[in-house]
């Protein structure tokens, strides 16, 4: 400090247990169920431990101010129903989103036990985290699995100005045997908006390509950026918008009509979502299916580098590792998020663990 | 001609139920049932009619090839396996695409009006054509549609060098009411390979980011692009990634390992694929979720323009003007289409229609 140069605040450790008990606390002090809390907490900490930071712990403060604001609610109860043996309608009224889709997920699961494959859908709920957690969960029970969630325009729409369609993620999750889960989790966006909000906390220059300005002028000054771009121009914005009809539309909740008819109820945060699980086991035995999929990680793996020296890596091969290396090490927070948690815990009466380092 | 100028050769106008006749017959004299061969060619007319020329009728030359080869078998007779109520396995036999594909959107209705959703693999076809037209056949049943088709290695996977995994589309159908029917169909490319082949072969240079050269090296020159690069760099690469994994793995019938392993075998041309039928009615009443989808269309249609001139389109919507347009007036064909397509049907005894223009 003594020469002028800022020194960046160093980042604490915090165990993943530690973790989720404080953050299970925090939901618990503000109305959730107990397993309800836990399972919010699952979510996020997942979501650090396989390094989505943006889609963490950090995003507990924004929970809080929905409950305050009554657009979601700590300790609303789920409720289901099934319409047909392979299909279950999930309506979380306004529950956060770790406990509408973690009972989505079981729903879709009883469904491919049932029929071969399940699907549910969500209706209206907040935000949902990292949608790989739910297709994760899928897999564990030896299922393939799909899993979409749509939300509030934030991304633009090929031909139009402004924000028009949400950045969508998309998931897939096919269990592998010896290999790690083969886990794609990616936003319609060339650049998932967590990202983007990184980069401008940061202050730094954003890569072409990748945001808007409010004016629709492609931009790389962080400042400007208003609004991401689709992925693939007309690809990504036609699947964020078939991902609105199919999501939404099968919820009976639409949000791009509302959201462009100009009301403020329009423009409120809400998600709706769909996972599909596929039960393996209904096509070849599991041991056979996963036996071709460690096959085809090692082809894919075994090619000629591009360079040299670069890795080629298959989804859900970097959140493994990172997963191995938190799981083992714990996970390192900004000190903000957790100046802000430990902020929340002592004032809801939540104990504080200790931080590793 | 006499200041040297080369004139394009006129294109031939041939009206689309007398190509879906000419195509018929030359499936049926070599050798498919009446039925399938209709089916061939109502798939592959369809795709002309829709503007998507590179899966037309062009292929017809193709498909025989394979006859000629033994890798297609004109009359090989599709078998089906339901080991669940919402799952079928379709086993092609080595039936053409679309013989194999339009039974599978019909066991994947059967399963959703049985289960409230549907799913159909589909183990070892050959030329899917156009996959919007399975999808689209499931929305005439008043359902939505998930589709995806994989193949043989033609496609670059981000840090690897060379044909990695395959350019797979996938397309989604969503009804809707007043609206044409919503119909994305997307290569996992950034460019369709067809796009592609009709730009080297017009000797128009490519735009930036859509190919490589054999070695790697991105290229504009259509000369020296010989692979296809993904949309979205990794998001493509682990799309059309995990596609082959859900098409192939689950059909049992893995085609990116064979392919990597280098065997002659393993280069062979080869499909698989999967539709999913969702039965709209499960969720709620029909004409609620078509009217919300055209409420969804017209808040899109009606966002304000990025230039002031520019019309917004949504997927699918271009080719149903398209389809509209050539119901009417006729399908355009190039000459080197028309050419081998008469030359064919004399050589076979099977009529040749007469051309509008």
């Amino acid at each position: 400090m003594t020469d002028g140069t800022p020194v960046k605040p160093a980042k604490v450790l915090v165990g993943a247990a530690d973790l989720r008990a404080l953050v299970a606390g925090i939901f618990a002090a503000r109305g959730a169920r107990q397993a309800d809390a836990a399972t919010v907490a699952d979510a996020l900490v997942w979501a650090n431990l396989r390094g989505i930071d943006s889609h963490g712990v950090s995003r507990v403060p924004r929970y809080l101010e929905l409950f305050d604001k009554g657009e979601s609610v700590a300790g609303a109860e789920v409720t289901v129903v099934r319409p047909r043996a392979a299909v279950a309608i999930v309506d979380a009224h306004a529950a956060p989103g770790p406990v509408a889709l973690t009972r989505a997920a079981d729903e879709a699961i009883a469904g491919a036990r049932a029929a071969g494959i399940g699907w549910a859908s969500v209706r209206g709920t907040v935000h949902t985290g990292a949608i790989g957690y739910y297709t994760s969960r899928i897999a564990d029970a030896g299922m393939a699995a799909i899993g979409v969630v749509a939300g509030v325009p934030n991304m633009a729409y090929a031909g139009a100005k402004g924000a028009a369609v949400a950045t969508s993620p998309l998931s897939v999750a096919v269990p592998a045997g010896q290999r790690a889960l083969v886990l794609l989790d990616m936003a319609t966006a060339v650049m998932a908006l967590g990202r983007i909000a990184q980069l401008k906390a940061a202050g730094k220059e954003l890569p072409p390509g990748v945001a808007l300005t409010a004016d629709g002028e492609p931009t790389t000054d962080p400042a400007l950026a208003k609004v991401p771009t689709p992925v693939g121009g007309a690809k990504g914005a036609g699947l964020s918008l078939v991902f609105e009809m199919l999501a939404s539309g099968l919820a009976a909740n639409p949000i791009v009509p509302g959201y462009h008819s100009g009301t403020k109820e329009g423009k409120r945060h809400r998600q709706n979502g769909f996972l599909l699980a596929i039960d393996i086991a209904a096509f070849l035995p599991l041991g056979e299916f996963t036996a071709t999929i460690d096959e085809t990680v090692d082809a894919i793996k075994s090619l000629p580098p591009a360079e040299p020296a670069s890795e080629i890596l298959v989804p859900g091969e970097r959140g493994a590792r990172t997963e191995a290396e938190r799981g083992a090490a714990g996970i390192p927070l900004g000190p903000k998020v957790w100046r802000e948690l430990t902020e929340i815990a002592v004032s809801l009466e939540v104990g504080v663990p200790g931080t590793i380092a």
